[in-house]
């Protein structure tokens, strides 16, 4: 991968994601082969919004690389309740660190704060936008486990709001995938983001019925329908109840049928799966360890 | 020791305790030569609790042997605020390191974590349950100042809720020690506490008054009486006063007498003790960094 | 530098001043040749007051020096809530870590905080008192960018409440420095620290006005003017204005002029300045890192 920073999945071509891919699937295999590998270099975590599997994904990453990480801490305890812009704050760590991780509330500040940093930034969520990292390790997941290649995959739940789908949705068209979308009506797919699936050429079909389709699927990658979105207590627990699965609901599946889900969960996924040979989404959270160690190593290492 | 997890002191026979004990003194008296003794390993901190001195010792237990933490943060800064189970976070967390510290609310969570973990669990406080690095850093530091054997100890000031207290008791069994209880009548012992140790053959007696028993005592070890146990703040103030010590007090005590506490204090001993030969409180805090060095580095190594 | 502790910028004399400053200069010349120079430490980050800036650059200083941190965590988070004093807080953390870095809102924590200490404490800012290391990086920066000998330094804003201004102010009347204190008539230098600096012969001159000095100025060292001191808004905002700088201002300045801030600023110096070979803040900041390196690493080694 050549880039200075990563702010967006948009901007990965399948080489950048295949190299990173590659090297995730190196270090997994032989993690102490990289224990020196970043060894003096400091990393900045500088969460605007709460986290926790990438804030500390993130920093085992940088650390079973050798280096260590410096964190912001909450932004009670820091100088943006003095009034400090976050184009000055970013100025000031990115003197500290050798990098840093940035996940902010506003759509758009990864791709600010790139424009006053020399070190490069990596965006672990910007609002609605982008977390680009979570898609690398979403395809990590699905080339160990289906494959990249003659791929077909249903992505459930809500699409409409979910950054990480689009994100997920829009890589996907890098490789040779069939993409079904299942959600109800009021949680579809932004016009826009399927006008630039079809722009890109992507294999891509809508449903409002899991069983439509279930039956094809290598991989079903599930979502979380938030209570918020519905102005309607009752309204969301009808829908929200049509789009959770259970070992029932997966009665029509494929035994080699991979389930993820971006975590956390709240009951998208009954827990009597967990223990099957479709539960995916533990495994898929922990390659967020390698996936990351990949990223930050190419991003880091000026060869 | 050969326990994949750390969840009460009930679970270690005398031989464990000593094993660990004895690694701790080594730890205490070469500090240098463990240095590098768990490079490359990562320890997760899940405290769903406040807490200073247990966290912040496991933090540098871990970075004296060479390796690093990652910390969860607070609860509010989580995905727990997200409605994720406590199941659910530690297969993610577990999956990132090689062994967590959990602090939490609920009594039993640690062993429940020890159920959805590959990795060793160390249970550092369990609501009103166990807390059982505390327990061994109390026993490392009796054995240090008075022996295990031939021991005689007087606990005093809440019985009833500390687990502290309870976890010391039960451990003391294991070694040739007379137990007095000294306590308003009522933050006695809970009946199941007094009929464990009644079972398990211990030297127990009970008293209202330190001056009792004083003069015989090897070790004092001293609790806080929390205001909130009662519902009338004069009612407090009458009998928390009985149970504080300062110089006066200890006229009666032995020379070679020990005075314990597991910290924070707030009166129950005047600061003029702390310059005295009694005083043990901060010798054992800091015990705490050795023996959570040895806990760590024998529940890590896989010999 | 021959210390134990470093509570105030009044201890350190001009060797000692440049013992540091010489120290950092090297560090910042070749800062992988320090990379293991305090390996096995550890620096207890212990802040009772939020804080970006300074705790992350003592931070990574200790981390580029092959150290480690563990940090206290907010005062929500540990045992200050359970009512124990600050001496006993550093009694049991000085057990932990090989130095401490202490911030405080009550004046003169610091000071005694190193009376129960046995190991190095720095203090971070002690209410309105000291600051110590902020004044080592000032004088760093000062130095590298126009000499620390025949210097003219204009400090504007508050003079009245900044504990960095006060710091700076008595640390330079160690060199050949001629001072002018430039604010409203309400934010005045105190009498206090006039009278000190008189006493130590510095070279002082107070004005209302910028210009009445600009032209001469090397160094133009400007701070913020806080809208809590003044009880009218409108007023903040008369007074606020006339100490606020942009390119304009800056027309009748040597071309060479240094301009500093110890940050966050707000509106005191406009954006446009940022890009000009004027603005030295986000170097000054940077500097934090080698300046910090050099003082721990100066604490920290028993020659």
């Amino acid at each position: 991968m050549r880039h200075d920073h990563l702010i967006s999945a948009n901007q990965l071509t399948r080489e950048d994601i295949e190299a990173v891919l590659d090297r995730a699937a190196d270090i997994a295999e032989n993690p102490a082969a990289f224990r020196e590998q970043q060894a003096g270099s400091v990393l900045a975590l500088c969460f605007f919004e709460p986290s926790t599997r990438t804030k500390m994904s993130f920093d085992t990453a940088m650390k079973r690389l050798g280096g260590d990480t410096t964190d912001m801490g909450s932004v009670e305890s820091s100088s943006v309740k003095k009034g400090e812009s976050l184009a000055d704050t970013v100025r000031v760590i990115q003197g500290y660190a050798d990098a840093i991780v940035l996940r902010h509330p506003s759509e758009g500040a990864a791709k600010m704060a790139s424009e006053f940093a020399d070190v490069p930034i990596v965006n672990a969520g910007d609002g609605a936008g982008q977390h680009p990292s979570q898609t690398l390790l979403d395809l990590f997941t699905i080339r160990e486990n289906a494959g990249l290649d003659d791929l077909t995959i249903g992505i459930m739940g809500d699409l409409k709001y979910g950054r990480t789908v689009h994100s997920l949705a829009s890589a996907l068209t890098n490789f040779d995938a069939r993409q079904h979308f299942i959600s109800p009506e009021s949680l579809r797919l932004p016009r826009s983001v399927r006008f630039d699936l079809h722009e890109e050429g992507a294999q891509v079909r809508e449903h409002t019925d899991l069983d439509e389709v279930l039956s094809e699927l290598d991989v079903l990658y599930v979502t979380r329908i938030q209570r918020e979105r519905f102005p309607d207590e009752n309204e969301y627990h009808k829908v929200a109840g049509e789009y959770q699965i259970d070992l029932d609901t997966l009665d029509a599946a494929s035994d080699d049928l991979t389930v993820m889900h971006p975590l956390p969960r709240v009951d998208e996924i009954a827990p009597e799966i967990d223990e099957t040979a479709y539960a995916t989404y533990f495994e898929q959270a922990h390659n967020g360890v390698p996936v990351r160690m990949a990223l930050l190593d190419s991003l880091l290492t000026h060869e």
